[in-house]
């Protein structure tokens, strides 16, 4: 068994993410953790220039590529570390036969399992505009709260500014923009851009939020056929 | 330009490597970043209980498997991070012509450019008794300071009983035997094996170590095609 990752949008997310997996395995010796193998390729275009039509290089053809070559190899479930990139899911669905999972439709399902009405989106622009959260949870019968013009502003500068950069993120400005999608109602946050999870990682946030990322590490663990450790099985329900 | 791995070695200590990559290379975007194919094979057998003659599961096919699946996909340079498996190396580099890096003869020759003339070595019972660090510093001038029986225990208890398992480690335990390296007269020590690493990268073990890891990732960024932080670049020369 082995997980497949198309990774390095950004890189630093998809050490999280791996780091991320192997802490949540039940395991006493190496030969206990599932096999990964991880394409990591920051040199993919953008995904949200393209989104907002800011660019016209595709990221497409190269996690086509990426997808192909790990289905190829024999992985049994491609996560992938980058919210924004599941824009592309039904494209790589049309020639990909193995099970492609962003942690999106898990992460609306557990939002749904716990009773919230009202969920909270911190994401790129490209994943604001082209819905993919949103509509995941209103599939699940629960009402996206998406930032206003300026918090928004606010979210793009950490993921962009500082996570890609590699320079230390502002704390305080992500507290600042939940704070603003729960005066607009949001029973909880998502951290829905997996750049908000490299600052979630190196820092306590406290209450109130939920990185996406969790769930598809969880996810992955389990549907690369190794086991969660007992304290990660309420993600998978 | 793209970084193969050959990891999983164990699996924590690659995604330790992963992070001190990415935070090695100086990059203002995902797109300054090297692309990098990570095989994390933590099913391969291990390493030090084929070199102490305990099993007869030889991880060489499959170190040789994902050494030649990275040369084909055009690795620039294979990273290796788990010195133990430098044991195998030279059979490595009979059919592979993509220079294969453990760190380990970067570390010498840094050691002898900061002029040090005892070196202690904390890694696998593996490690110790083919010699792979030893025989580098002697190649650089170095005496070799190696752990008395007991202190290798503590050593193997680390990364077999503590990391290996994802259990927190006895940092107490590691300053232990570093201090009775030091008492045999050696000026620096060597965390001379990835999964230190992972203790290292979990808590601040203070002066007097050097991490190898630290080196294999500052060599891979350069073979890789990018370029260092200003902040590492000591380690290179």
């Amino acid at each position: 068994m082995s997980i497949g990752v198309i990774g390095g949008l950004g890189p630093m997310a998809t050490a999280v993410y791996m780091k991320k997996v192997i802490s949540m395995t039940k395991a006493d010796r190496d030969q206990d953790h599932p096999d990964m193998i991880i394409y990591s390729k920051p040199s993919v275009p953008d995904r949200t220039a393209f989104i907002l039509g800011q660019s016209d290089d595709s990221p497409l053809p190269f996690l086509m590529d990426m997808a192909l070559s790990l289905e190829r190899q024999g992985a049994d479930v491609i996560a992938v570390p980058c919210i924004t990139a599941r824009f592309f899911n039904a494209e790589l669905r049309e020639k990909v036969n193995v099970p492609i999972i962003h942690g999106v439709d898990g992460t609306a399902a557990y939002c749904e399992r716990c009773g919230y009405k009202k969920v909270g989106i911190m994401a790129t622009a490209g994943s604001i505009k082209s819905g993919v959260i949103a509509s995941a949870l209103k599939e699940h019968g629960i009402t996206p709260v998406i930032p206003d013009e300026q918090t928004q502003e606010v979210v793009t500068g950490l993921i962009y500014d500082s996570v890609k950069c590699g320079k230390s993120a502002d704390k305080n400005a992500l507290q600042q923009a939940a704070d603003n999608l729960r005066q607009a109602g949001a029973e909880i946050c998502l951290l829905g851009c997996t750049e908000l999870s490299v600052i979630a990682d190196s820092c306590d946030l406290g209450e109130g939020f939920f990185d996406i990322l969790d769930m598809l590490a969880a996810q992955s663990v389990v549907m690369g056929g190794a086991e969660l450790r007992e304290e990660y099985r309420y993600l998978v329900g």
